[in-house]
């Protein structure tokens, strides 16, 4: 049996920056039930870990995830309700997972390199920001295998236009990783070999803000998201009081005024 | 008095590919009360029935669609209560036929060609996808003659950024197709003589996915949108398991790991 | 004491476009108070006078606008209460004219020179349309000084992809014009020596509409926004029959149907 650690490493920088890499090559970093363990275990761990202050999702291998182990699925047919109940508990898990990264109060950004597909594209999507070397692809290419890749649409259509997620989801064609960039699915495409430094520069820069601000701005960002636009304003005014009567807001503010670096209380 | 029956004109292909095409020239293909009754009809048959896998939506003459007949819309104003419950049959009428092609099991593909106006550009809006030549061009003028373009926005707020959108409708300037597609109104624009073919093969491609798995799709797409990002996530993840039991992504899946062609069961 | 009217200059021309400077160039043109004051005034009294058309909103000095004036916010600390009351007056007040923007029946268009830099790129973010000088730059850089920009974020994330608005909010950096055009921040980016000649084209193309008719449509295009498809289709369906029922809509259709310039009502 495969040490489940192995699976995704963890890499902790004296910057704040987990660099998490996802290391099930052979199953092409797929989210088998062990590796959507491992990264729902990393992620509540992180978000509570003080030393942890930004997440760099990154992969060994030719491809960056490619959703979910459908060995493992198929297996699931054989109990007596066809897999009902275990496809039900995948669904959640893998759900859940997602979400975890929406809702972990530490940025999320993903490093992508080689194909993204499925739920491995949903990953991507679901980060706060997204990284891509400009030979990595995406796609959602559920529909070849009678499978419409519905969870993974969830994050997409909450990143790009109906028209591109409509696209990627009812051809299951590859996007190329500047049309990703364009359609808003990443951020930005770069070189490959510029890819790690582009991504850990943008993660360090990410980790010297106050880790309380950036837990309060990215809870605030996706709550006020779904809101109505009075009801945005009336609770993003009391996120912003909040954080004005904060530790280092008053010192932010302060350092900005006396024009010297800012110390944050949780560094 | 003109056969309905010609001002759209029908083409199914063994390939599952139904071809509209709007025929009504002279009128610049508008939504006459004749139109509107003639896709409405056509969409809810195409939608029942297992021959039709996909449907392309094109024109014939130099606008593609352009809007509400005006002419019978004064006619109209001749009622007693002044045309209003005239007018809002014929827009309960025009919004449901929208509402038809969202709703439409079959993915829609709109075929863009000349201009596409006020509940033209709607129109293609509304479809899945689009893809338009070159020399199209898109409008919501109805800002020119006093009424607002306000059931074409709709659609069209769906699909662009709120400051494309209010160009379009504040100023009532044309959008030439390129610029159409860098903000998501149509999926590409392609060069006049390759339109056809282009989109055929778009369409062509659709096609020959299960259509079980393609009705699931859209369909959860289109209701997942509307939702907060916890409840989207339960809403997709029943549909996953229910798609996992269903016949095709068996198949399909099997295909996939057996390395050979599926043999949809809809097909 | 500085005379309040000075910050905000006024300039209503006979073609209907009132432009608004912000004049307050030693402070950056910050949203003091004072500054919030006279906005909040301005659209208020701008949105009932039927001599005003459209607004143009412009800036002297190198900063569009940046943002809450911090000094005056740091002063506010020294209540009993650290400030807490004070805060949520400024960011009632704020959100208050932010709002007074997007619910202003006239459409509202910024013209935007040098840094618009937190609550200043929720200004530009706020207005329905605006242009960018090419050398104009946007950012939400509160992330910097330990207060994220959380009531910016709402207008923001209502105009960009949600990885765009993370990269500005998280990182702080800034966005220059023709990215922020990209991203769909900005209608466009235009050669500075231009920026006021496009801007105030614009602005007289969308003044010679029927005020009744763009009140109508800005009005519904945010209440529709908000709805689901079904819903939305049926209020604007009322609007539209509404707007068919009014002089102007019959007066432009019936100058469209003769070919002749419509009078509208309002002029």
């Amino acid at each position: 049996m495969q040490d489940s650690g192995d699976i995704l490493l963890r890499e902790l920088g004296n910057d704040g920056v987990l660099r998490l890499t996802l290391n099930d090559v052979a199953r092409r970093n797929a989210l088998s039930e062990a590796m959507l363990a491992e990264l729902g275990r990393t992620f509540a761990q992180a978000g509570e870990d003080a030393a942890v202050r930004v997440i760099v999702l990154a992969a060994n291998g030719p491809a960056f995830c490619a959703g979910h182990d459908l060995k493992e699925m198929t297996a699931g047919r054989d109990a007596p309700d066809r897999g009902r109940a275990y496809f039900a508990r995948v669904m959640a898990q893998c759900s859940g997972v997602m979400q975890a990264i929406v809702n972990c109060p530490k940025p999320v950004i993903a490093e992508v390199t080689g194909v993204a597909t499925a739920a491995g594209c949903q990953l991507v999507a679901s980060c706060d920001l997204a990284v891509a070397a400009e030979s990595a692809r995406f796609s959602t290419p559920g529909v070849h295998i009678g499978l419409f890749c519905s969870t993974p649409m969830v994050a997409l259509s909450r990143n790009v236009a109906d028209k591109h997620a409509m696209e990627m989801l009812l051809t299951g064609d590859m996007t190329p990783a500047a049309r990703a960039a364009e359609i808003g699915l990443v951020n930005r495409a770069v070189a490959d070999d510029a890819l790690s430094e582009v991504t850990m520069e943008m993660a360090r820069k990410v980790a010297s803000k106050s880790s309380m601000t950036l837990a309060t701005g990215k809870r605030a960002y996706y709550a006020q998201r779904e809101m109505p636009l009075a009801s945005a304003y009336d609770y993003a005014s009391t996120v912003m009081v909040e954080n004005m009567l904060a530790h280092d807001a008053e010192e932010g503010i302060g350092a900005f005024i006396e024009k010297r670096a800012p110390a944050w209380q949780d560094k």
